[in-house]
């Protein structure tokens, strides 16, 4: 029946997200929505005056939650864009206006009676996901924030630099907190038919950790914003709900054992978390991993009561 | 022997350049150069860390000019992002600015003996064209503006919306200067098997010439820039040349009646430019083109005197 | 809701239309029908194994009429292998076979509760489509057969070379039946900004249609069946009428003046034919149109009285 | 410089491959070559016929040598389409015919200086793929099999089939001689996060391996042969090349250890094959892979004496 997709927030992130999956016609009816019409509008007939010139069509609507009813994915990359633009680079920063917002998004989805699953792209996600399935009434298995699939990405990009190997040849995940509790499970993590704890030194699996983190702030810092390695990370994920895929993916997910959202391998669908994996962590990475986990209930428990 | 494209200018336009063609795997290697290195740094890096979500394999190689000696096809997107983002919208505001940076960039493709095919975006996009083809020594086949390829689009979209069909089905061009002076040539517009000039009165063809100008307007101030449009533009004419597709677009080619770059509909294959259609236009439409060159003229004169 | 495909018919024309619906990732779900259970249980797993090597996801199911009840698109490629590789190419050989085999599939449609749009490759492809619609009851402009499409991309193709220029570049269309009586409309055709008429004497134009014409036998002479550019016509306007595209297409429509299907231009969206072009012919295409129509209404009445 | 790849031998999987690299764009230049100049015409003009109707360029040039001097990528398809016609499965029932093939085609490849990788489909894939490398004189990194890159894709369909995940969240590989002495390697298969010797018994292990290799048995004896998972192999494995991508892929390499080629995992990049991975398998699999390296090796000799 055509696949829809819903974008919330043309900020940065969302725009971008937006021009990735127009680019690629990866669907046919678009509903891009933010407060600024200015600019929704502006990005709207951006888009249609690229239509002479790409492959795919693309139906884009604008500024109407109705027209979400029957979206397979909405993707809420709200967030403010003065905020954005400054340069704590403070994924925490944000989150007193976004919390007011996530509300009364929520409310709109469910009066539309939106049944899709719900792609959190907003920081920091994983409270920002545990806030929206909150509001929205949404089965937790269908409110997804992109979580560390960003992390992920970045620590194959700096080990596949190193081993001389595409990220895609690179198997593993960073779990936890899209932020500074994030770590990557080294125990994980394979490469050329072996497991990396065996073929490296742990200085260097400090140095491919570090590297993986400064170069997400050689971006923020070298333009005062993220933007393709998110939008493509959420356009992964949406691809993998609408085609039902069952590809695993390191996502935040809400994760019964810590009950919070947090990002962990699960299996994605077209009815959002189809199973969570389980993994055999080392002692050190389930500490870690339960240390993130109370960071993002703690920080949940504190928006949620103010 | 794969393919290779260079960009050079990474702001709004040329990093949404490079975020299509990435996106779509349109080339295998990618030369990002800008004199803002934290700014190609970041872009280069955003890039990489989507390489795990996306289908398609890119090499990114930033500010090496040198990468350019082999490349199918560079595109000049330089400008400056500060003017950019005012708001007086005027092209011809950048060319002072400009004017200073095309000679530079000639020289170092000269230098590394480019014989690929340079794609000029960077506005007033006829005058800043003429100065690459004066200053880099390329034959003139070999240097083409994107020049109302955009217009005409936004004349598709405009058209397409009023008679309820898609632009790509809606055949014609706009002619001249990408500027105020550039004009639909309705003589040459086709729709739904009728010439648009026998089924629409004229104040409707005024009506949407109109409306093809205020959607770039709306675009411009909504969001201080355009990007998607363009450089969907400039994505198309880039693959025309790569893939050697002789397709027929308006594109500011040398025209030797006026002798002036002007758009101006021509055969676009691996050799730039293959063949300038001959069009029957009317007296009228054909003194709005000789206007229109000679308007470029006297700027791309004035300028190069200075 | 996800796209999603039926193809009835798995020889030639429906397993190649398949795959390269499958290679560009056009739709999500696919349902294959050939009462041949070996062969589509071969052409299944084929596509199966190469899910780990493509980079969109397909999902495959097999002689599930059921299935099709929500499908966007059911294209019919039904057709008696046997008699697709005897070597008499008459259209009208496979009829006596396909018209028992249109109820059958038609009552399924029916049963099922299909509500999308019907794309009818079966050849004679406008009695076939007739009889789809007949035995259906599908609204009229909910039945589409792929028509002179095809017959449009072989007259684009000899144009082109001729001119040397993309096809895509050759404006105009074959119209009438899919069969020896359709013809070229070249009143309607346009190259390089002007009419064909005015710039290639009837020779050549009549050297151009023999070659059109002479290129399909070349290829079914050669490898006994055509299937690459018949697949794509039909994956172009399966891509129109899920992407809502309002294309400009040559296709087998029901002409309510002569009260018969028969390939004329129209616009395709999802709701199938949206729009009936108006043409204005010669007095000579005219005839030849009418000529056409006369044929294929004799035929499809001759076939129902059967 | 473009991208350009030759197929040699247009039988069904020259030509499938063929349709696959065009549907998706994959190639600027297409050489098609068979000895059949009555089938080549037929491919050629088949898919000149789709040029209308696809998103991508292709230029197709037919049966000329000198075209693949500068190729990016050789793809031998050869093969007796009569005997891959016939039932007996027996790969090496098609190596008498081919036996003399090779030689002609390595010298014409020779004689034009072709400098690119040959990727090897015809079968026995490994033999044929050594006698390519013989005769060519091609450095051996240049010279690479498909292999069971198809076996994988096979092994990781039956798998991700049993535990429901998507093949591509299987890791993993088949090894040894694409034939019946070829082996999972199921101490190097990993799914959801575990060894799948943690969590599958013995005999599901051999359930699964049998599973994979009736589905190549159910696609060749329900179609007579297979084409779209080795298709979609050789595709991938060319995109690795003509991209520079550096992936991971089980493919038949030389192998020094056993001096032949066979499958093993190797980094594949622009250069060919650009490191060979060392994996640690058990006792039993090495000891397949020497028995299995063995019979390729008596195989070469018997036919390189013959």
């Amino acid at each position: 029946m055509s696949r829809k997709v819903g974008i919330i927030g043309m900020g940065h992130v969302g725009s971008t997200t937006a021009h990735g999956l127009i680019a690629q016609g990866a669907f046919d009816d678009y509903v891009l929505i933010d407060t600024n019409e200015t600019k929704v509008t502006a990005d709207m007939t951006d888009f249609q005056d690229a239509a002479m010139n790409i492959h795919h069509h693309a139906n884009i609507i604008m500024n109407d939650y109705d027209a979400l009813a029957d979206a397979d994915v909405v993707i809420s990359a709200l967030g403010d864009i003065a905020l954005q633009d400054n340069l704590d680079a403070d994924r925490f920063a944000e989150l007193i206006f976004t919390a007011k917002q996530v509300p009364l998004v929520a409310e709109e989805l469910k009066r539309v009676g939106f049944a899709g699953v719900l792609i959190v792209i907003t920081n920091p996600v994983d409270v920002v996901t545990s806030l929206f399935q909150h509001y929205s009434g949404l089965p937790k298995e269908r409110v997804i924030g992109t979580g560390t699939l960003l992390d992920t990405a970045r620590m194959k990009r700096a080990v596949g630099q190193h081993f001389q190997v595409n990220p895609r040849s690179v198997y593993g995940y960073n779990l936890g907190e899209h932020g500074n509790s994030q770590f990557t499970a080294w125990s994980q993590v394979r490469i050329k038919g072996q497991s990396i704890v065996d073929i490296a030194p742990v200085e260097l699996l400090e140095d491919l950790a570090k590297e993986s983190i400064m170069g997400g702030h050689r971006v923020f810092y070298g333009k005062k914003y993220t933007s393709y390695g998110i939008a493509s990370a959420a356009i992964r994920l949406a691809l993998a709900v609408v085609s039902d895929s069952y590809e695993e993916l390191p996502v935040s997910v809400y994760y019964e054992k810590y009950q919070t959202y947090l990002s962990y391998p699960a299996i994605v669908g077209r009815q959002g978390i189809i199973e969570q994996v389980q993994l055999s962590l080392t002692e050190e990475e389930e500490a870690k991993l339960e240390a993130s986990a109370n960071y993002i209930k703690k920080k949940f428990a504190e928006t949620l009561s103010k």
